[in-house]
């Protein structure tokens, strides 16, 4: 894995929220986009190499809204930044990774991703994501 | 903040998912630490720029076992770093953010640490480093 490209953080008001990561992070949000696939309005902020995503759910069917409903705001997932997907999609699967979708798929900024099942890596939600 | 220095992951057995993490970032754990101040032994692995540190409790009273108990494993801060850690955390008092140590405190890996209250982040705990 090359680095931590982002942190998913779910947020029931990406203006508020989005208003309280510019103060902590001393940073302005330097892009929002809608992923109409995932039902998400995503705002991005930079810190150094990285970014924090903000994730606000747009329908009651989101990842994000079930998320929040289960569990509150908060860490939803890290991503990291591979530079082959697929060789890292096969080498994971060979290790034994339960994988979310078998081929990579459209996510935000710009980004083909995979996502591991969280019940194999301690609780936690990982992604991979690789520039395209 | 000038990156991510790091996320830190609750675990309930350092060698049962040391093991599992070098597999999945395929990189070998390069230091293990006891913080006997947290009741925790810490792991860390190398992601790029940034780290994963997987974090087990050593007391039922630390704050990583009463985290386990509550949520179950998963992640449990993002630490920032930071260049001065005393300005920073004037900065964001002055912003409203509520600190959770009046001073730098002593963490792992050589760093000077201030956690932030997560009521005031979306519910995530924030931790501010700095290097010594």
């Amino acid at each position: 894995m090359q680095k931590i490209e982002h942190i998913g953080i779910a947020v029931k008001s990406l203006a508020t929220a989005g208003n309280l990561y510019e103060k902590l992070l001393n940073t302005k949000i330097y892009k929002t986009e809608e992923v109409i696939s995932e039902c998400v309005l995503t705002a991005f902020l930079a810190a150094g190499p990285n970014k924090i995503e903000l994730l606000e759910a747009t329908s009651p069917d989101s990842a994000i809204a079930k998320f929040i409903d289960k569990k509150g705001e908060g860490i939803h997932h890290i991503a990291f930044e591979v530079e082959n997907i697929e060789a890292e999609m096969d080498r994971l699967k060979n290790e034994g990774f339960v994988l979310l979708n078998d081929k990579p798929k459209k996510g935000a900024d710009n980004k083909l991703v995979c996502f591991i099942h969280p019940k194999g890596t301690n609780g936690v939600l990982i992604e991979l994501c690789m520039s395209v």
